[in-house]
Parts: structure tokens; C-alpha cells; sequence
């Protein structure tokens, strides 16, 4: 089972580092300040939970100081909009978890919300009036979206500048060609990840499980592309499977892989038996699964975590991993779309 | 050495096979009408060789009735208008080749050369005029262009209808959310290659070497996507190599693949060691080397021809192989693009 966030006890340490946590099976792993970092584990043969929660936190500290020295430069505080349509509960709970986090980040935010019937000219309508609002930084909608309503249009409507998704053809188009642009935010988490673990890419062996075109599609762009471009990549060598691929080809690939990014909604998906020891192994899956004796609904991702941690160099857990730096990441894009607007 | 198409004697043959193609080494391959086809070979280890020129011919009896049918309606030629700068001397010759190719297939073009000092207002200006012209059914700017010019800027500037080279950033959007668009014509090239070959992608091992914007990366966009999306995808399990991948990755990936897409540029790259045997190799490179003895200028692939042949179940010759059915394939995008007038 994952390590929840909430299972780990924060401890402050003075000097180079800032945070460690330490779970139920007594490894610890430090989050340096910036990119530094360190490790140990009590066993060697244990992967290090890499926790995203403590990432997500040392990415707030950056977005507070960024928007108070926005604010103190005399500008206005960014402001992200987010539309929900219908109420979906997983996806009211994302966007409550988007405008909290803004609140505690000094960003302000509106939830425009607006009923399942809502026609796709209304809701054109209300993305231009965004668009067009000066006092709006960043604007998203929630997506899925009621089938009456084109995704793809909607995602086009908002203007590329303040697309905090990422969604926007054009900045898909950027993103492809490496040119700076707004990354959506879970390739951007699993970036962040990367880097601030400071996991090595170049020329590595990268396995992305999943070729969804908001995060495993994106995801290995982000990596396979050239670290001296205008928007950096990694230089890995990177492997896009996906359904159609044999299981045994997975296994092949798997088991070559330095660092596999596992974005394909199919708990258990990579076991021990698939991963080289030391791989780096990032779970990019939210699955939710009833419990055979509870009933209760848990949050589990694609790697089957208690199995792969005993082979792998570092893990991130499901829920505390992606998701946190996933939310910082939409936080980070509104205030990138924030400072963008100044600059023009 | 490659079989350049020209060693080729076509003969007649009634019935199913309409075009059937001898080598020096006595091995035959027949392209079927449309997408049936049949192999034969002397020696079962050696390699069919997959005849660019066969198949481009093919595209070009399919485009010619496609023009034809387009003017018998009434409609005007389609009309391909091409833009070069500078007298670089290959890119005068693939200037060349599209301009004759269209004649030779009832599309007429112009080509309008500008000298290597116009300014990149004075270029877009001209892009300007040429979308705004009606009687222009596609716009290419042959690349590269001078180093005062941003071709990325040029690239955006051809109306995205009009862009029969399909590198406008909302085209490459599309391509890689698997809309139907103009596909960038190496990529396309490729793709229909294997499709023409009868070649199986869904599920198999696909390695692309290189991740230029033009060729790599596309291809592994095409390859790796949902057969059952707008635009149809390979299916495949698709890795990229560039060159940041270690020697002995390469040759790990490669011996894994059943279809190998050398895009690197890199002569001698692949070699029989690295494939396995029976696998598809498609050599998407253009070299130019000059020969020890005699000084000559002569065009290479990637892949060592003579040595892979011997171990793979298909290939194609450089020249002869990728290069015919690219410039094919930027005539069908110049017939797409005026049909896609006609009905907007």
C-alpha cells in the first residue's frame, strides 16, 4: 500500500537539510533545499520514497516569494479562474483542491461553476469573457466535459496565454517543438520530480506506460527531447507503450528501463518482476478501488507499490506523489501566465 | 550499395500484379493494385527490397486520377507554389523535383526564388500575398533558410491550409493529437510505405532513430497513436533513439525491433549486427559522401544496406527508398489542400 502523505512526520533539521521524513518502515529520505538532496534507507535493497508532498511544499515556498514579489513590485496578486461544469464529485474535489491551494499560495481564484445543460456556445461565451478579463492571470475548465460538448474546442477557446493547462493547440504545438511554453501540469510534476530528486535522464533508458495526450504523450516529449533547446528536455531514450503493447514486450521494455513513468489507469500494472534494481519509478496512475472487506473506496495507482519498492532506486507513492506537485504546477503556470501579461 | 530504381526493370504481368520489379540479384517484389502485395525471394535470408519508386508511382496514378476528377468537375488545377531562398544547390534540386513531379501529375506550380539576402518582413510579405491568392491551392518554403530568418516565424506564417509541408505549429498540434491534418511529408512518406507493404504495426516493436521535428519525432507521433483516432496511428510500441543514446542501448532497442526507422543522418549507423532477423528496416537518411577512390559525391542511408539486407525482411535502398514518396506525398497534400478548399 501507497505511504499517504499523512503517515510521514515531518522533522526540521538545521543546515543543508530543510525536511526528512520518516515513515512506518524507518527510511528516511531528505529533501535538500533547491536541487540538493540526499538519501539513506535502513535497507539497502528498499527504494526511497520520493515524497510529493514535500516536493509540492518546497514549490509553494517559490510561488509565495514569486507572488509576494509581484505583489510588492506594485502588481496585481495573480488570479486563476476555474470553470467547472455539471458536479461530477471527483471533479468538484480537484477543483477544491486548485482553488485551496491558491488561496494558501496568495493567488486569488474564482470557481465559475455552471449546470451539466450548460450549451457549448454558453460556455465559449464565458471562456472568452476570461479570456478578455484582464483581471483573470490563468483560466482552466475542469475537464472531463458533458459528451455534448467538444473537449477540443473548448480547450482552443482559451487564450494560449493564460492556459494554465496546457491544453491549447498552439501550446501543444510549442511543447512539441521545445519552445517555452505552458506544460500541463502532470508531465510538468513528473519533470519536477526528476529534477529535483535529481534523477539523471540523459541517455537513460525512459519507459512511459501510457500515451495519453495530456500526460503520457507529454510526458515522453518532455523527456526524449534536447536539454540545450529553449525548453529544456532530458535526452533520455524514451519507450511509449501503451494497451496494444504485448505484455511480455512491456516486460522487455520494462526491464530496461532506468526510470519508468507508469501513466496507464491499470492498478498492478508493473510489478517487481518487471523493474531493473535501482530503477527510478514513477506512478503517475489515480485508481480508485473499492475494498473487498470495507467496501471503502482507496486511491492506488499502476505500480504495485509494496512489491516494486523492494527492487527499485526510488519510488513515488499513490496518493503523495504526483498529485501534489501536480496542483503546484497549475499554481506555478498562473503565475508564469501572470508575469507573461506584465511582460507585454 | 542500394538498388537505385533505375536497375529496375519493370515488367507486365496480368491479373492481380501490375508491376513487378528484378534485381541484379535476382530477387523479386511485387506491389499488388492498392495495398494487396506479394514477396518472393531467391534466398530466404535476404531482404526484400521495398521500391520507393514503385510506390511512389503508385501514389502518383491515385493523385493524377484525383486531379483529374478535381478539374472534370469543373474546379481549377490545384496549384502548388514553392519559395526559395538563396542558391543552395540541394535545395535548387529538391525545388526541382517538386516542380516537375506536379507537372508530371497535372498539378501546376510556380516557384518563386528570392536571393539570400531578403529580409524576413520582405519573406512573410510574400507568404502574405501567396495565402491571400486564391488560385493557390499549397505554399511550401524550402528549408533551411539563411540564418537571419527565423523559419520557425515563416513556418507559422503559411496559412495552415495551404501548408503542404505541414510544420505550421497548428498543423503539428493536430498531427500529434491525432486530428486529421496535413501530415509533414517524410512522416507521411513513411507511413505509407509500411501501409502499402502490408506491414504490421499494431503491437509491435517500432525503434526511431532521430527526433528532428520534421521526421523523427513525427513518425514516432504517427506510429505509436490509436489506430481508431481521427487521423489512424500505428499501434506500435515506439521507442526514439537519438544521439544521446549510448551505442550499446541502440543496439539493444534495435535488436528488440521488428520495424527500424533510421532518421539520424548518420551513414553506416545500422548495421546487421543490431537487427534482428526479419525486421523492417526503413532507411529515412539522405548522406552525402564522397568516394575514396574516384571523389565522387554519392548519396547514402543510415543503414549499411549490403549487411542488413542479408538479415531483414524488408528494406529500402537510399536513393530510391523514402525520397520518391516524399515528394509524392507532398503532391497529395497540394490535392488535399485544394480539395479542402473547394469545400470550405
Amino acid at each position: 500500500m501507497a505511504i499517504p502523505a499523512t503517515e510521514c512526520i515531518p522533522l526540521k533539521i538545521r543546515g543543508l537539510f530543510r525536511f526528512c521524513y520518516r515513515t512506518k518502515l524507518q527510511k528516511t529520505w531528505n529533501i535538500a533545499d533547491r536541487r540538493e538532496f540526499s538519501c539513506s534507507a535502513a535497507k539497502s535493497y528498499a527504494a526511497r520514497v520520493v515524497s510529493g508532498t514535500a516536493i509540492a511544499r518546497q514549490i509553494h515556498k517559490e510561488i509565495q516569494a514569486s507572488v509576494e514579489q509581484l505583489v510588492g513590485q506594485g502588481n496585481r496578486r495573480p488570479h486563476l479562474a476555474v470553470i467547472l461544469v455539471g458536479d461530477d464529485p471527483a471533479s468538484r474535489v480537484y477543483v477544491r483542491n486548485k482553488t485551496r491551494a491558491a488561496s494558501l499560495l496568495g493567488i486569488s481564484s474564482s470557481a465559475l461553476l455552471r449546470p451539466a445543460g450548460v450549451t457549448q456556445a454558453e460556455l465559449l461565451d464565458l471562456i472568452d469573457q476570461m479570456n478578455r478579463d484582464w483581471r483573470v492571470s490563468g483560466l482552466l475548465v475542469q475537464l472531463p466535459l458533458p459528451g455534448h460538448i467538444n473537449e477540443r474546442a473548448v480547450c482552443n477557446a482559451i487564450a494560449p496565454e493564460k492556459d494554465v493547462d496546457g491544453f491549447h493547440i498552439v501550446n501543444i504545438g510549442k511543447l512539441v517543438l521545445d519552445q517555452r511554453t505552458m506544460v500541463p501540469a502532470t508531465p510538468a510534476a513528473v519533470w519536477e520530480i526528476i529534477q529535483r530528486t535529481g534523477i539523471e535522464t540523459v541517455g537513460k533508458n525512459v519507459l512511459v506506460v501510457g500515451r495519453s495526450k495530456n500526460v503520457g504523450m507529454p510526458i515522453a516529449m518532455l523527456l526524449h527531447s534536447d536539454r540545450n533547446h529553449e525548453r529544456p528536455g532530458g535526452d533520455a531514450t524514451v519507450t511509449i507503450a501503451h494497451r496494444c503493447t504485448p505484455r511480455e514486450q512491456l516486460t522487455h521494455h520494462c526491464r530496461l528501463a532506468d526510470i519508468v513513468i507508469a501513466a496507464a489507469g491499470v492498478p498492478q500494472l508493473i510489478t517487481a518482476d518487471m523493474v531493473k534494481e535501482g530503477a527510478v519509478v514513477i506512478d503517475v496512475g489515480i485508481n480508485r478501488i473499492q475494498e473487498s472487506g470495507s467496501g471503502r473506496i482507496r486511491l492506488v495507482g499502476d505500480v504495485d507499490f509494496e512489491g516494486v519498492r523492494q527492487k527499485a532506486g526510488f519510488i513515488t507513492p499513490v496518493p503523495g506523489g504526483v498529485g501534489p506537485v501536480t496542483i503546484a504546477m497549475v499554481m506555478k503556470n498562473t503565475v508564469t501566465a501572470a508575469r507573461n501579461a506584465l511582460a507585454h
